[in-house]
């Protein structure tokens, strides 16, 4: 458990207040281990970054041709979408191709991450149903991948049910582990979720961005995923989402998926950093799981401009994430700052 | 900023999924360091866990007396309160009798911490006013101070204004610090707030529950303060609210005062762990900020449960704060468990 260090700090005054620890690494489609702070071999749940790879087998056997999947709706599968109305509807979509309804999904239901969505609907004493869940493009395509391999749609997120077992097997391959390296826990959507080292990842990552060394089948799957989720980047997340602002960004070259408590996966494609430079995966983990939802970003957009990945127009762009912010008390004055600690990124002169 | 170790984890399945670090000190009112987790050297603020040293000087100067206020009014004074309207009327009487009104408050605004209180303003579109912020009480006591010393009562917070540094001057030595050894830096409510070595924050505790060492007007001071705000504990907190819940507990012989960003002094009046035992001061601090609102109270408990300052009963009445809590899912399942990872306490075996 101190396999994490200092990542971001809070000043107020001269005087540091608080600090987020964490770790991070960086690893190229070979696994080789390219940057790294703190343990890079700390073991911990992807959450919501691994949904790509939740996607991957169902893409892989052919889900998206099977069912006339769009690419909005292949990135709504990857996603932690916000609860839009427009969300909402891809979400319905894919479950009317699959002939499964929302009553199927095992998500359970929270509000819409969508604040006006959310008032919206408290104001009209809606209760939110489970297509707002952020999780529920995911769910659908369990379900669908269920139905077009012949296995129940109910309990679909039994680990032990097909679908899930196929998912496991996929996301350890991607990760260079066995099936049985990979720790298993319930999501708070109650699907299985893996818990793995940082630059297990990291790897599965960057060969989910340059999967050219991976079966052609497989590779097909990753190249559909990434250019679903970098072509709709506001069906991966939402308005105001860092995901969707850094896909927005990044030209097709940058997949950005946050998990819960503070993960964070980012993947360059090839040339991304300029020509001719390898694709990357890039996790950090912070430790406390981020609950003031401020460090992830800014040590996200940190990294990736230590990196290079990023040019001037970029961040200004993303300005409202970090690296730096000002912190305001309640009368709005300025009493300090939040800055990333880390350490200069060698990584570029390694890739 | 590595001063800070592993506090507090939680766990997903059966692998540990984030952590909290931190650091504690424990001291006697004579500075000694009994027991201590990560560097009790490390410098951070206070924020509201400073109050009670916030309102000293004003006692001790005899404002109780002076503005005939009450024990329920010199709570209030130390107090982070919820806002209820039974906040705000203490705070009003407070500012008629020291012929101050809210507007003079130059906390600015924020919707009160009770939720309930929160949703009937918003529901009656009613805008939260100075009153219903947290630290009303401390402003009030803070204008009741500059109206007893003929100070102006326009820009009270301003850390030269006679007010502060009276403040800062009776912290400080409280601390066994000289004045120019406390950072500096302006709080939530934009009053000056107070960074030192959290031994130093520890002993201060530790003498304000047995101040006995201290000059005789100090020392009324320190115990009409620790009178006040544990016979009445719903003054410096509120419904729900942890402060509230252990001093109530405590029976006069706990003193607790959080702050924000993670922070928390609790103070053990002699006798609090049986017949003949000494004050003790105890602080630390949730080095993230503890956004999550879960680390600080679970880790408090499990300090006083090692100090055996808490019998079986008084554990269960706390067993929502923890030291150990369920985590469960969207689907109310429960996935995980929250825990403090701090090694046992041997301080016990000093006092």
């Amino acid at each position: 458990m101190s396999d994490y260090l200092p990542v971001f700090a809070l000043t107020r005054g001269e005087t540091v207040e608080s600090v987020h620890f964490g770790a991070i690494a960086i690893c190229d489609n070979r696994g080789n281990l390219l940057w790294h702070y703190g343990n890079p071999d700390t073991i911990t749940f992807l959450r919501s970054t691994a949904k790509p790879f939740q996607a991957l087998p169902f893409v892989e056997a052919g889900g998206v041709e099977h069912f006339g999947l769009t690419a909005r709706e292949t990135a709504l599968i990857c996603a932690s979408h916000s609860g839009t109305d427009e969300h909402v509807a891809v979400a319905a979509s894919i479950q009317r191709k699959a002939g499964v309804t929302e009553d199927d999904l095992l998500c359970g239901t929270h509000p819409p991450y969508h604040q006006e969505t959310a008032e919206r609907l408290k104001a009209a004493g809606e209760e939110p149903t489970p297509n707002r869940h952020n999780c529920s493009g995911k769910h659908s395509g369990m379900l669908a991948f269920a139905r077009m391999i012949g296995a129940p749609t109910a309990d679909y997120v039994n680990p032990s049910h097909p679908v899930q077992q196929r998912i496991l097997h996929t996301f350890a391959e991607m990760c260079g582990l066995a099936p049985s390296q990979v720790a298993l826990g319930t999501d708070g959507c109650s699907a299985p979720n893996f818990a793995v080292p940082l630059r297990s990842a990291a790897l599965a990552y960057a060969r989910l961005c340059d999967p050219s060394a991976l079966p052609p089948a497989r590779a097909a799957a990753c190249r559909k995923i990434t250019a679903a989720m970098t072509a709709y980047p506001e069906m991966v997340g939402g308005p105001g989402r860092f995901d969707t602002a850094l896909m927005r960004l990044g030209g097709g070259k940058i997949v950005s998926k946050a998990g819960a408590e503070g993960y964070q996966g980012i993947g360059l494609l090839p040339g991304a950093l300029g020509s001719g430079s390898p694709a990357l995966g890039i996790v950090f983990k912070i430790s406390d799981g981020d609950a003031r939802k401020k460090a992830r970003s800014a040590v996200a957009v940190e990294i990736l401009r230590q990196l290079g990945a990023l040019d001037e127009t970029q961040l200004q762009a993303l300005a409202s994430f970090g690296p730096r912010f000002p912190i305001h008390n309640w009368r709005k004055l300025q009493v300090g700052e939040g800055y990333p600690v880390f350490a200069e990124i060698d990584a570029r002169e390694q890739v």
